[in-house]
């Protein structure tokens, strides 16, 4: 009974997502699906890449992971399957695993890549522009019913990376970027538990400075202010984020993802 | 093979849910979980409750409903799971229950609540800011494979109630409200088949009123009426509710929650 | 383990859909149940017959498709089963089948129908508005458990159907027209592989005119060409489709359903 997670920039009224279903369900029976997302902002790879290099080491060892935000479908890209740590990943080889191979590499986590050239596993006829359904779905299925992952192509050793936006040290402190901005309009930055560790022996003493606005120190959760203020805390994956209680930070400011973020000592 | 529900207010596009299912699938891998709704109104625990107390009894006996509305998240506010009849809440003790109590009250259901205080059945790392990912997903799955709910906490007597808007008896009918609008514009009241009784004698005498609307008599079904016109009848679980055929009550009255509704005898 | 899918014009907030997932495990714990769309745009049955024809070949044999788009619930409508090659639908008999059934005829697949008389297989207590959760999911669940079609009613020969629009013959090509927009914004049309089969020798020179512009010639699939251009290329359903490499030929063209499509050797 392994788990299958899907992701996609698909939306979800066209039906695509439940067919990839269909597809999965008649090869793997027995698996579960989770639905990460299918409302990844259209052809936003760096998006698919933070949502499930936070969200895959919640699953269960064996999870297999199909993310399909594909510019690139029909083309030269390469499909890809890759072994992470204890878990896989079933999609184009367009960067969207960088994160999670991030996390891999402080982790030591084992990795192995495969180009997915071995049709037998895929559905018999392909078309140019839904390989979700045609081949990842199906090849995450396999795999979930215990098809080894070398027998589904060719080991390769250079899958796709991004270059995704680093913080960067400053003479007090650090500056980031917004990195996602969530449902509740919750600004997320890459700035991280582990950059800001020096700084936090008094975080009521640093300051936040983001879209011309400077927030005083850092709270733990949004209930310890009123409803409407401007507060800075640690998300529950450790970015810090900015938000209004109760409200959209998003909204108050204007912000969207790329807006800087600095954070100093007091 | 029991079945776990889902609410929150944490959209669909984040990847939160998803996680939520894949923690819960890794300690109960055989547990259906079914979302009820995401999308409820950011921070509207009255809505939550109303979904919850309207859903729940149509789910087989043994199932485990996580909601997650919870503004108070790392507060005070206690970690609640309850036994209500046959079936399971867990989720913040903010008055998410309510409807459910009320109903149970009628029914003479077996009531046991539970405040959360044994970590070894939650996740090993707790957010201040995301328990239903932390405690309340591992605590639902914990359930569904036998766990008994008095391991889980300490018994309470107590739980956090809200006080949800009353019909008033009139000379001659109801006064009500509007407590829920749906994906259809659809009004739903809170006024029910039980209120109205002694007027449904003859029901196409009676006049609704709403936002300086009247509406004489009442209707089985959308399609006893040409498209445009505006009906009032009763919804699928026996709340009064005005809509438009095949259009948008609330965008035609330009209505919102909290507006009061009035049935009156001819 | 056999699989349901459900589609609906229910939308993803009220918790209806979640309703009909209790009611289906109650009786089939086992299901397995995919969500197909909840998003069909209001009433709008021919959406739901697309989505249901295109899909429906993707899913395992033995599954049951129920599909609540039903404007006419609570009146003469027929609540209607039946087996369309070795899958089956259960809603209402106003027409959402049409699509599937011009693909069984063409294919010769079995097709049976049943009027679903037998309240046996109901929820005891039938509302005038809800029938997805009190007839068509208890059914489907019946089904998907193994009770024989057969069993649910009376067979009928006439279901509903609805008269499609079907493109037509012109000297030098063909006319369609746009019958579905997605969630990219791409234009799909009426127009399939079948039809522009003699067209197709030379795509590079075919004109493909929709409001008012022309697109010169076929491609493959979105990369071929620079973000931004308007394409014409076959969606992976076998329709004509006009896009814009990673953005929206809806937007960009203001089109709207049933807007006319023209294409023609060069």
């Amino acid at each position: 009974m392994t788990v299958i997670s899907l992701m996609t920039d698909f939306g979800i009224k066209d039906g695509n997502v439940g067919v990839m279903k269909g597809v999965i369900w008649k090869i793997a029976p027995n698996s579960q699906i989770s639905d990460l997302s299918h409302m990844v902002a259209p052809q936003n790879i760096p998006e698919a890449a933070l949502i499930l290099a936070r969200s895959a080491p919640y699953f269960p060892p064996g999870s297999v992971h199909v993310v399909v935000v594909d510019p690139g479908v029909g083309t030269a890209r390469r499909p890809l399957a890759a072994k992470i740590g204890t878990q896989y990943y079933v999609g184009p080889d367009n960067g969207t695993i960088t994160g999670l191979l991030e996390r891999a590499e402080q982790e030591n986590w084992p990795l192995e890549f495969v180009h997915l050239t071995e049709p037998r596993f895929w559905l018999e006829n392909i078309s140019y522009v839904f390989h979700g359904r045609d081949i990842f779905s199906p090849v995450a299925a396999h795999l979930s019913v215990g098809v080894p992952l070398a027998e589904l192509g060719t080991r390769i050793l250079n899958p796709v990376r991004l270059n995704l936006p680093k913080p960067e040290r400053k003479t007090n402190g650090w500056r980031g970027e917004i990195i996602h901005i969530d449902h509740f309009g919750n600004l997320a930055s890459n700035l991280r538990v582990e950059h800001l560790d020096l700084l936090l022996a008094r975080p009521e003493k640093l300051h936040i400075t983001l879209g011309g606005i400077e927030i005083q120190g850092l709270v733990n959760t949004f209930g310890e202010r009123p409803a409407g203020e401007l507060i800075a805390l640690f998300g529950s994956t450790g970015n810090l984020i900015v938000s209004v209680v109760n409200g959209s930070a998003a909204a108050r400011l204007n912000a969207k993802i790329g807006d800087s973020i600095l954070v100093e000592a007091g």
